[in-house]
């Protein structure tokens, strides 16, 4: 018999999920296929769950090893590549890919290096536009148009096949090879406070309400450029070299 | 938004299904993927069965239609193709393909007018070895040697993805290429009842333990010829010529 697979990437990320029965089912199943690194980001029930440790039967190590955060930013923290599951693409523009073209990336992205996590949203609303927007990329299922909404468990389960399917079958070309090491969503998170920051003190974002929509186009914008660390920090050189001097205003003013 | 899906072929036909909450769970994820013929041998609770219902959420017609036998060989009597669904082929000569070959395979017969049954085994044990026999081949999931026992809802989630892929993909080559239609289970059936009786007044299998296997075998020979309908009939009369006149012995002295 062939040893066990216990692969660390990618790591799947529940996004506030509801039933304690489909985080068991998740955590056997990414078991079965060889994934062990799950994270919750804010379970509705409290946590410890025994409702997911019933489901899960023999995949009990995957669930206590489980990073549970509050914050998504958090949980994305350390990824270099975030992918969100989800049916229904918003208005954003991102790469969308099946599965099997989804695990193809990722196994190449973690051949070079890359911490890939895949997001996946809550049982009946789906994630939020502004979680997607964290996305670099979405992956799609091929559902039936007139019964699309797939339990949480199962659209893991054939995401985690696709990454085995991907295993079997060797390398795959990178989608985007990087020079130097990509840059994790926490130094993202920063450079976008940063330039949101400085932009605000600019009066950019006008009017009011359409800043939430300019700023997941800016972000959009900057991921499809799947950014270096360096690329990152010389942006962030750009943004202060572009605002030093702006006389008059200071942040703590807006 | 593009037209429901919902194709009648192929069926997965569940054998033994023991708890309701997976049939549901698996009517449910069939419609996601825009399959719609469920065949139930066996199940082990009443049915219908209110905990599927609860499970099937919005496919209950799915379970409404699901057609419910006592017997496999009933379950399987039109089907000119059946794949078994088991993580251990037994010594069994037989073809065995990973999913996505399954589903390229099944579309590429069902654009031939054939009638493919994909049969999944209880949660528990899985299927028997007998029941297994009756597939013309296997097919097997990518599966984590250290922990390889998937859910049945999500065997069945799996392959119904895979399905779902390769109506997108269009048509596949063809495994097998009949000019007559293709022989159904039940024509088989009759042809391997006809043989084995007509053997076992010849005394063919001995010693009487190695029976089951011998039988087995046999029709695993048969199996992987792919008869068309014509050819069984063909072989009935083979056997009726070989067998015409051998004195002596009567069907009921056995």
């Amino acid at each position: 018999m062939p040893p066990p697979i216990e692969d660390p990437w990618p790591a799947v990320c529940l996004v506030r999920p509801q039933m304690g029965e489909n985080i068991g089912a998740v955590a056997r199943v990414l078991l079965n296929f060889g994934l062990v690194s799950l994270r919750l980001v804010a379970p509705r029930d409290a946590w410890p769950n025994p409702k997911a440790e019933v489901v899960a039967v023999g995949a009990d190590r995957v669930l206590k090893g489980a990073k549970v955060e509050w914050r998504l930013e958090d949980a994305l923290g350390d990824a270099t590549l975030v992918i969100a599951a989800t049916a229904r693409p918003r208005d954003l523009e991102k790469p969308v890919w099946g599965p099997r073209q989804a695990a193809q990336i990722i196994r190449a992205a973690i051949a070079q290096g890359e911490r890939p996590v895949v997001m996946f949203g809550p049982e009946a609303a789906g994630m939020e536009t502004d979680e997607i927007a964290r996305a670099d990329a979405i992956v799609t299922l091929p559902v039936n148009p007139g019964f699309a909404s797939l339990n949480l468990a199962q659209s893991v389960a054939v995401f985690a096949f696709a990454i085995a399917e991907a295993r079997q079958s060797g390398d795959a070309p990178a989608w985007f090879k990087h020079e130097n090491p990509a840059a994790a969503q926490a130094d993202l998170e920063s450079f976008f406070s940063h330039l949101e920051n400085e932009l605000e003190r600019g009066r950019f974002f006008h009017p009011e309400d359409k800043a939430p929509l300019m700023k997941r186009n800016l972000r959009a914008l900057f991921l499809r450029a799947r950014l270096s660390e360096q690329e990152v920090r010389t942006l962030r050189g750009v943004i202060k070299a572009l605002t030093i001097g702006r006389g008059g205003r200071k942040k703590d003013d807006t």
